[in-house]
């Protein structure tokens, strides 16, 4: 097959026949039908708005994950405590994506009467992208905020060395009027560990200031990186950052954090109970909608029409790349490498069911 | 006075002298007595906790802004809009320290039925350090998270260099039970301005990292200041943040961002339009208050017991050095550098007042 030759270039699949093929997936991995749509809906968006290392890519990695017995494939997802302004969600150890799903839905429902929601979770797993869940109230006229804690540590804190810390992201979207959406989805370190591993694969150094190893000293050759630590933005500020995410999304949700995480590339079967959080925002309780949609598109703009530094074509706004390539890739299908493609096809040939190219 | 040397060191004033001078100084410049009363105490308290370009550093500003007409001396501070998880208050131009309090209040009675509360300010002012109103909460056995839009654009967007963004603070507190609470307190910029500043007037060069020209170059001479940007912690990282906290705390409040900043330092008679939010988090809704708390110990004492890098001798965690600041300082006095003893002696000499040694 052509497209799987080392040096070929990405084959597109169209966004329906990746969402049909991870959904097939999941239900023969032992999803209930609704689960795996929902699950495929949401992993597939994640590639469309392109972010590659948190969407179909992991799919072998979650189907390893159940089959292990590490996922609850029948969860009863419940509310565990709830008041007007938050509520504690205990997501039964299901797959991340349908805890957070529920989780986001349930914010926005409560931010529509209670103005802004806050809504908590333990017992969750990975759920993608942390755009994924801040840009679902987006489609409601709300702001979307969400924290969690990463399932992996690769960070010390600041002065240590002990992998004490995920590198937990933060995501915030927040609707424009006529510009595409402010969308801001990142870790708490300098480079996510999926750029370490994509310089590894592609046999490339890392730039000074990504890793250190235990004498402080700069890592860049990203092989190296199981013995040192990714470094926090802003050094003692990233770390605080990352601690207090941990402390938010984690130990308020009464889920693991720190020395207890686990390390979910390590061990697939022990729940990992992921802590997450996601607050809804109303515009329409702060004021006029249209109002508040038209400031954002004004700020937007003073930004690109201002001056730029040399090298930089324009000044960029978050969530600009991501609908760039949404709209892209809805139009073209979504690009998957070869290597990515044979994965895929080996797990569809392991599942008994057609693999990504055979359409929907 | 040898306390007024060139090299002399700081003089130990009493908190209790402190906070009645800055009260009489406030009340002489034209605030009630309650609410002078109020600022004072909450002034002081920035200092007791090492904040020091934030406590009554700042008085000699606020009294020059008050007399330009730029401050509201009888302010009627208003909920504009409620809903059970948030409020949007109007500071009606008021002091920020008492918009500030009074949506800090709100926000802990209205978290205490309502479990999580969001509130919003506009028409706000300078509040001093973030970490005043994200440790309200904390005797109230709740978490607080402090966001503000900064009064003076010291920041270009990422590739930019039109100064388009404030070093915008983030201030999150969560109590611990047997530990100091955890309280991180920072700038989205790699140093805040006030270090900058405090470089300049003694002196020192910067280290590379904090600034940059308008060539993207370094600048180390803080006297050069004004030719560049503040460097964003984590580069596109902490632009995305401080943007992501311009829209959050500025313009869903209604408040002045980006190109309409009023620069506090500049113009003292146009009013801000300042913006802040608080959001209050009470534990007793999450779950068991003391478990959360003994959690929390368990994760900084994970942290102090983990082994450091080369030239640090402990780990440390946000918040314990502000409170062994506070402990010390409540115990020995507030130092105060001669220079700044001295504004403040001719502050008091203007407002004819007795000055910050004659006691309370």
């Amino acid at each position: 097959m052509s497209g799987q030759r080392a040096h070929a270039g990405p084959v597109r699949v169209p966004a329906a026949a990746l969402e049909a093929f991870v959904a097939r997936a999941l239900g023969a991995a032992g999803l209930g039908a609704a689960d795996a749509a929902l699950v495929a809906r949401l992993m597939t968006r994640g590639d469309l708005v392109g972010a590659d290392n948190h969407g179909v890519f992991r799919l072998p990695q979650y189907v390893e994950r159940i089959r292990a017995g590490g996922i609850n494939l029948r969860p009863a997802i419940r509310v565990l405590r709830e008041s007007a302004g938050m509520a504690l969600v205990d997501g039964d150890n299901a797959m991340g994506h349908l805890v957070m799903h529920y989780a986001t839905e349930l914010a926005i429902a409560k931010a529509a009467s209670s103005g802004v929601a806050w809504v908590g979770v333990r017992n969750s797993n990975h759920a993608g992208p942390a755009s994924l869940y801040a840009s679902m109230p987006l489609e409601c006229d709300m702001i979307g905020l969400y924290i969690a804690v990463g399932n992996a540590n690769h960070m010390a804190p600041w002065g240590g060395t002990e992998l004490l810390l995920s590198t937990n992201p933060i995501a915030v979207a927040v609707p424009a009027l006529e510009e595409p959406a402010f969308v801001l989805d990142m870790a708490t370190s300098v480079a996510a560990y999926g750029k370490v591993k994509g310089a590894a694969s592609r046999g490339e150094t890392m730039p000074e200031g990504w890793m250190i190893d235990r004498h402080g000293r700069p890592i860049t050759d990203p092989n190296r990186s199981a013995e040192g630590s990714l470094v926090p933005i802003g050094g003692p500020k990233g770390y605080g950052l990352a601690l207090a995410f941990s402390l938010l999304a984690g130990v308020l949700n009464g889920a693991r954090v720190g020395r207890d995480t686990v390390d979910f590339n390590a061990d697939q079967a022990t729940p990992t109970n992921t802590g997450q959080l996601v607050v809804a925002i109303s515009l329409a309780a702060f004021g006029d909608v249209t109002t508040f949609k038209r400031s954002v598109d004004r700020v937007i703009r003073d930004l690109h029409a201002s001056p730029t530094l040399p090298g930089f074509d324009r000044v960029r706004v978050p969530g600009e790349r991501s609908h760039a390539i949404r709209v892209e890739r809805e139009r073209d299908g979504v690009p998957l490498h070869p290597a990515l493609l044979a994965r895929l096809d080996a797990l569809a040939a392991s599942l008994g069911v057609p693999g990504v190219r055979a359409g929907t």
